[in-house]
């Protein structure tokens, strides 16, 4: 499905984070790319950042493409989705697929500031007082809520978000998932029972044949203590 | 420049929220629109966003334009953007607007966040220790990251975001200053020296002819402390 030469992808080599979103699609599309940070290091990847005008983003992940340097995860999805047929082509379809995506960009914030409540340029263990609390009303409110909002969605279509065909926010929603058993296992065991539909899309995502090479490939860096999504058993509950 | 029936906006009509990005760009896009909730009372928003599917939203602001419903501030932004000629046509000037969107909407999400950094949920009495950290990481680190971001932006390109001529962004970067304004005045007044571009952008908006019946009208809400931008004095400083 590639076109011209491949896209450079720059994100921090030692997290899956945000740039997993935009390699997932990457490589469901089968979509030629280079991981340069991962195949340069994370240094490489910061003096690029400060070189970059023009479209210059603000944090990576970011994308280039030819003459375009795309940032912001839904940004760079939303063109992977119009380039690669990834997303519905209509207006409406195209639209809800963002909005999805921007609302798993939320809880993705949000995810993370459970163990960074107070600054992101502060250590956990220099706010995990504030992030026992946190971590609560995320446990109790807002994971509900979220994947919640998404069991409607596809109690309203599925058996994909967007109905019949797999679009790249079910791969988002996927790697959502996937963040949320590793860091509140606990949680998630208790609110699985509400889920069904949300877990199956997971189940699915993860037999895709498209991204079996991948997930079973060192790529795929696991979840680990300096991403997003973070096991601090004492932030999980049941 | 306005086609069709009038769109309907849906947000809360008590605060400026998120709903004020969507209304600086229908009104300086001279789109014609009714304001539902401001109309009809936040009890008929609560009852409308209940009722929908299909094409659902996660939360306000949404827009029914026809048979879309969009939700999500930066998607919206997109469809006008696009419909109204309020953004750059070419995919690369498109995708920048957009990124630049996705970036207020960040930092709008983390000063937000400064007087919520435990829970959504809780009231800010019932985190005013926590918001205080948070409150001085959020001045003394992000607010000038962010704006030094728009800054060099603007270094890149000017007078506008996009160059030459006004688009989305702009607007939204307009609302920004003036809720950083609100909020954090003794530090916003320390930060003005680095901040020309961005500050004199703030005033070329206020400027702009078609925004001067809106800004000038009670259409306009005041920001207020049931909002996202909320002046706290102990959350201030130098």
């Amino acid at each position: 499905m590639s076109e011209g030469p491949p896209y450079d992808l720059w994100y921090w080599a030692e997290i899956p984070g945000r740039g997993e979103f935009v390699r997932l699609a990457l490589e469901a599309g089968a979509t030629a790319y280079r991981d340069r940070a991962r195949e340069e290091g994370s240094e490489t990847l910061a003096r690029d950042l400060e070189t970059r005008s023009g479209q210059r983003p603000f944090a990576p992940p970011y994308l280039v493409a030819g003459d375009l340097c795309l940032a912001q995860t839904a940004n760079i999805l939303l063109f992977l989705g119009e380039r690669h047929g990834l997303a519905p082509a209509d207006p409406g379809g195209r639209s809800f697929a963002h909005q999805l995506q921007l609302t798993v960009a939320d809880i993705v914030a949000e995810a993370h500031d459970v163990h960074h409540p107070v600054a992101v340029g502060l250590y956990y263990r220099d706010q995990k007082a504030e992030a026992a609390r946190a971590a609560k009303a995320f446990r109790d409110e807002r994971i509900p809520k979220y994947l919640g909002y998404f069991e409607a969605v596809l109690s309203d279509r599925g058996p994909w978000l967007l109905g019949n065909d797999w679009s790249y926010p079910d791969l988002s929603l996927f790697q959502l998932v996937e963040g949320l058993d590793y860091a509140f296992p606990r949680r998630m065991k208790t609110l699985a029972g509400g889920l069904s539909r949300v877990l199956a899309l997971r189940d699915r995502v993860r037999e895709m044949p498209e991204l079996a090479d991948y997930l079973a490939s060192e790529r795929r860096i696991p979840f680990n203590e300096d991403g997003i999504f973070r096991h601090y058993p004492e932030l999980d509950a049941e």
